[in-house]
């Protein structure tokens, strides 16, 4: 993490940091899977038209076009032609799009988890990368879709997070029609810009929103405060709810999302103690959900931001009168492994994946050596062969170099037969070794990526 | 492969399309691993300047830029701004630079895979799409490398490709070398011109070829005959050696290209008997290899194309005075993929991970559900939990629609105690089994991916 990316805000890992991405993805994949999320993938493309359908984000969006019709001057010239394409900023505007083109070929309630880069083009800061790898779950629904699946992905996010060399982290949950109802019911009618102004709460403090919501939205002192007290709410279990109902406002949709919040906490406060909590600052600015919304923060990187965040729609998408409704979650996974990667959270155990090194004393062996090699691969142990005859020193110093931890010698005895040694070249043990048997150590067969010793967040 | 890609050139798969995609990549993953290739990963976009360093293939690039650069008219006015930025259109250029900026984090000789999507923007046909996936592996030495990793590489992609469920494959190797002392031994100095003309022999045919050579290259109808003679020689051995020689010609050049091909071809015909040919007819058309050369056809599927391709670069990359080689070959991931599912030559056996579906008789069992499910999940075996509680028909029917294998039934015996049954839906068998041991059947735990009868090919 030392390095610089050559083009700036696009990060590529050098081997030993990409096993550690590799491992959260594996690991992601692995527990999505576990609960029957089938992986898709769409393409990187969409057309203008549907990025800018659900609101106004072009300045971060990268146009794409072929060079041949930009020089021949027959590209389009609308630089906001809504048929022009660009990359997609997430996965959730290609998967709506995939449900509805697809909709007669799948079967609802939809499952899905898609791994895959996107693109910004903010300006790049710590934290935030121009192209970067993102990781989400989605239950989508034809029609309608239970309540229950709210806390059936905060579950299944909260394991698959639980499984990573991370720590400890704190699933937020709040409902936007509590909120919206909660401000409605103390006169504040326009909820998105309130919304907009509590989502500022971590950055600029109490004081300066509560000045935001008068000047920009014409609140009152007294208005303002209880819009504050409301943010200030924050409860493991659901004694959330006393908490609102103290502060006296009355509102049908409020009652709706008291009750649909509770049920989301008491069940993740059941199922995954310590994971989540209800915190009714959680707005998720412009995005637009519907009901329950989901921020993480990972405990002692709080000012990271949050590194998986997700809430509810009423219409993921819709298809003539036909509605999908959705919930899910997204993992902003290049942010979570460059923290991992800068705070030394994980560490690889080497930077290749190969065990064996099969050293060659004479040339003629190669091939010889292609075989004890293949023996070892056919019980899932990585190797690779020499290519050319060095001295054993020069044999064990190429190993070393690459983190390979065994170095295999063949050699002949007394009477002329072929003999196998094993070198463990970290403790510099030599054995006797037959290469259809001899198996490494668990820790040694493949690259292991570990959680180091906690140290203190910058 | 019955439904069209909603934008020309971009294919999106079904779920069950995607597993068998999933399962060329993880076969393929794991194949390199074993042979000690690292992972990496380099971003999608790279200079133009980089992109069309090795010759002009500007027409294939798609160009990107941010879109509030283009509305306020401050992008590069340029189309061919080299600064400016392009998807890559393979791994092998983005490779090349990433050596050359980590050359100093890297331990040579370098072995590395690299699985990612590549854009290009041509005409859409069949078999060639505009974005895809390739799967490369490298490897690059620092200065010198042996010419032993020819024959390795190939060795690995035989190994890979014969792991996946897609019939026999034969790797037609050559050699730049040889050709091109050929060519100059009798008297033809442009080989890459004639490089050209033979690249289209397959395409149309050898008059047309020997057309091709005297009236754009200037040949003599007996250089142009000799040229062909040459690209006619395809031996499983390294007797092509010798049909070579009885052409008589003589060449520096030619003799050094004949000992690196009977090399590489005499190791993989040992090693990998019926997997590689020498083929004198491939040319690699603008590719800028200096030595050996690889295509690989399907067998049945010649028309196909070539679904891995590769070769040696003396000078994959450079840095002043340093100079990295570097063998590899490309998989063309979604080439393949397309193939597999249109000739149904692979197909999953379910679109969805889940093995077990738990059912829920009423609402209130939903979170001893969720521990039976959590159960399951402990020992590997994917599960998911009905989220409201339907007649034992209509849960069935949503199991059996999504292709999941067996539903889990909890009950209660007379006495009132917890029993547990469950159902393969299949047979309609049903037993009673315990959440802490049951285990499904090794092919119904994971969706399978299983070679389907041969068909005749289209």
């Amino acid at each position: 993490m030392s390095r610089k990316a050559s083009l700036s805000g696009f990060h590529e890992w050098l081997p030993a940091e990409r096993l550690v991405e590799q491992h959260v993805l594996d690991t992601l994949r692995r527990t999505f899977e576990l609960h029957g999320f089938a992986g898709i993938e769409t393409r990187a493309v969409e057309t203008l038209g549907q990025l800018l359908r659900k609101g106004e984000i072009d300045k971060e969006v990268y146009a794409v076009s072929r060079l041949a019709e930009d020089a021949e001057g027959t590209s389009a010239k609308d630089p906001n032609d809504p048929k022009r394409l660009a990359l997609h900023f997430d996965l959730t505007v290609p998967f709506a799009r995939y449900v509805v083109e697809n909709a007669g070929h799948l079967a609802f309630p939809f499952r899905r988890f898609q791994m895959q880069k996107v693109w910004r083009g903010e300006r790049p800061q710590e934290g935030r990368a121009r192209e970067f790898t993102q990781a989400d779950i989605d239950v989508v629904g034809d029609g309608e879709l239970s309540p229950r699946y709210d806390a059936d992905v905060a579950l299944v996010m909260a394991e698959a997070l639980g499984a990573l060399p991370i720590g400890d982290f704190l699933i937020r949950v709040n409902n936007r029609k509590l909120a919206e109802g909660f401000y409605r019911g103390i006169g504040l009618t326009d909820a998105a810009g309130v919304l907009r102004s509590i989502d500022k709460l971590e950055k600029i403090g109490p004081d300066e929103v509560a000045r935001l919501l008068q000047e920009e939205l014409g609140a009152t002192e007294e208005q303002a405060r209880q819009a504050l007290e409301l943010a200030a709410i924050r409860t493991e279990d659901t004694s959330f709810v006393e908490q609102v109902r103290a502060l006296g406002v009355e509102d049908e949709l409020l009652e709706e999302g008291l009750a649909e919040l509770a049920d989301v906490v008491g069940t993740l406060h059941r199922r995954a103690p310590g994971r989540a909590v209800a915190d009714l600052s959680i707005a998720r600015g412009l995005d637009y959900y519907t009901g329950t919304v989901y921020e993480t923060v990972l405990v002692g990187h709080e000012q990271l931001g949050s590194i998986c965040s997700g809430g509810r729609y009423d219409a993921l998408a819709s298809k003539g009168n036909r509605v999908f409704p959705g919930v899910g979650l997204s993992i902003g996974v290049t942010r979570l492994v460059m923290r991992m990667l800068s705070q030394e959270m994980a560490v690889a155990s080497r930077s290749v994946p190969t065990a064996v090194y099969v050293a060659l004393t004479q040339d003629a062996d190669w091939s010889e050596a292609q075989d004890v090699a293949a023996l070892l691969r056919e019980r899932g142990i990585p190797a690779e062969v020499a290519v050319s005859a060095e001295k054993f020193g020069k044999q064990i110093k190429y190993a070393d170099r690459r983190g390979i931890p065994y170095v295999w010698f063949m050699g002949r005895d007394d009477a002329g037969t072929r003999t196998h040694e094993v070198k463990d070249i970290r403790s510099g043990e030599q054995t006797a070794a037959d290469p259809a048997d001899w198996t490494p150590s668990a820790e040694d067969l493949l690259p292991q990526i570990t959680r180091a010793e906690d140290v203190d967040p910058a």
